[in-house]
């Protein structure tokens, strides 16, 4: 997403990040079901007609790719090189995922859902099928959906048409896209997504801790005109709001600081354009003439917040360092 | 755009591939307008409301990028690092241009007529509206559209919202987005995108050849599964049907051939998605256990073809050598 769309409370569908592992499956929506087994009462499958004629609700969600930020780390985790950019805002519609577990009846032994996504393809030697799993209370929370719909359409194939799981505040990893399967299992899945990758890990023999809520993270609209490639930034002298969003999946954001040349100033915070979204924040500065360096960083209810510099881990995953812009004030 | 997106005739709006020099404008389509002057007889302005009012067309129009294959070539030329997959088809609805110019009435000295976006930044030191121009002549093909919708919505911010230029059969930086004003000039218009870039160059001081017509290519929706990042393939023994699309600026696509290994087959054509759009076509292959190299090329009725190898040169642009897939049979 570029960053000047922060603009937009919701994301346009087309700018919103993208991460596909594989191919985008080739989905039709009128013979697709979503199976529901494993360690359940009453095991059953739903077609698209079955999800939509369930109730419906909305979140308006940010989204972060797990990845983000990664292209800031030296040496480089392989991967995709986000820079900041793997953000988006949406409004996701579906049904909760907990009535149609409800109604298959989780048994009391069983400790994980375990999601599969129609993509396959090969990663570290292993084809798979895309799986993750979430414990049966991050599966039972009330946000958790079975999304059809974004920005009030059926979902574009590169989203996960015809059917998502989407669950809020987490990484984007988890809301398994071309949701064909929930199985209920009464061990730990250590399926490839689960457990050989989405890892805080210092080296490969590292067990590490799983990647899992979003760290806070202030972004800033970049000010000014930029140049072709290079993309620094350029604006005149005097008065600029300076402007961006914060987020967080561990808390609210409660604060939002903007830095002028390693000074720390308050922002002022606009109201979260939904529970599970951004908000954004404004601050006002008189730009002198010359080089200037911008940043901004957010902090969150639950106590978390950015550190000034990227830390290393091998994936380079869930790297929420502030956000620094050069900018030259031409006088 | 992801290749496997080829098998959809018009490609998702969210998946059409997007060159963006600067940044988006923030366009508010309720004050827009479209400003028609210089050599003109009756220079007047036009708003979103009366652009709409006027005749309607919609035209399916492949798109492609000038710098599309540029990350083939060695040394690799500045400028965004496309393998194959800048294109989309997409239906645009507008009003035709040639009936707005006609209303303004373009003087008989008038030579070229220069479109310019609300999008400016620096590119080569210089600070620019975007701006690029047409011949008399060419602008005034009847093809030519101003276009406000794109797949039946409004045009998304990254796609030129409100209003956008949009030539048929030329590289993508001709139909220029976030139109504000249409100038008929006396002389030929010089401007840096004009002049600067988009010109075949071998060298700084070569004046090179203006980019203007979509060269011939075909590409191939890549086989089997592949592996995350490296981006091979595999697939098992047995019967494959290799599909893909090509299409022309400077003609029809009248023949496609598909290699194995080197030797060239005939695919099979199917009709064109449109007048200006791609043409699906397909060759059944025997898949034998080992690795293989698969290619595709298209002609046209121009008499253009494709290259086996890439041909260099200093931007990058026009580079449609055949596509080679590496793809590895598991027996």
């Amino acid at each position: 997403m570029p960053l000047e769309a922060m603009r937009y409370d919701i994301t346009p569908t087309g700018l919103h990040y993208l991460l596909i592992h594989w191919d985008i499956p080739d989905a039709d929506a009128s013979t697709w079901r979503l199976a529901i087994g494993g360690a359940v009462e009453r095991p059953f499958s739903l077609s698209m007609d079955d999800l939509r004629s369930r109730p419906s609700v909305t979140h308006t969600v940010t989204m972060e790719c797990a990845g983000n930020g990664r292209a800031q780390l030296t040496p480089r985790p392989l991967g995709q090189p986000w820079l900041h950019e793997a953000i988006g805002t949406a409004a996701w519609t579906g049904t909760p995922l907990r009535r149609v577990l409800e109604d298959a009846g989780v048994r009391s032994d069983a400790v994980e859902l375990v999601f599969t996504g129609a993509d396959s393809g090969y990663q570290g030697d292993v084809l798979q099928d895309y799986q993750r799993s979430l414990t049966v209370a991050d599966a039972m929370r009330p946000e958790v959906l079975l999304a059809y719909e974004m920005n009030g359409r059926p979902l574009e194939p590169q989203h996960g048409f015809p059917l998502r799981l989407l669950v809020p505040g987490w990484y984007g990893m988890t809301s398994v896209k071309w949701l064909t399967a929930i199985d209920a299992v009464t061990e730990r899945f250590e399926g490839y997504q689960q457990s050989a990758t989405y890892r805080l890990q210092q080296n490969e023999d590292d067990p590490g801790t799983f990647v899992t809520r979003m760290m806070p993270r202030a972004l800033m609209i970049p000010p000014g005109v930029t140049d072709y490639p290079a993309r620094r930034r350029f604006l005149p002298p005097g008065p600029v709001v300076l402007q961006g969003r914060g987020w967080s999946g561990r808390g609210s954001v409660e604060r939002v600081e903007v830095g002028i040349d390693g000074v720390w100033n308050d922002a002022t915070l606009e109201k979260p354009a939904g529970e599970f979204a951004w908000r954004g924040w404004s601050f006002p500065w008189d730009a002198t003439p010359g080089e200037h360096e911008l940043s901004c960083r957010a902090s969150d209810t639950a106590g978390n917040g950015q550190p000034l510099d990227p830390v290393w881990n091998l994936g380079g995953f869930a790297n929420n360092p502030v956000q620094r812009i050069g900018v030259t004030v031409q006088g």
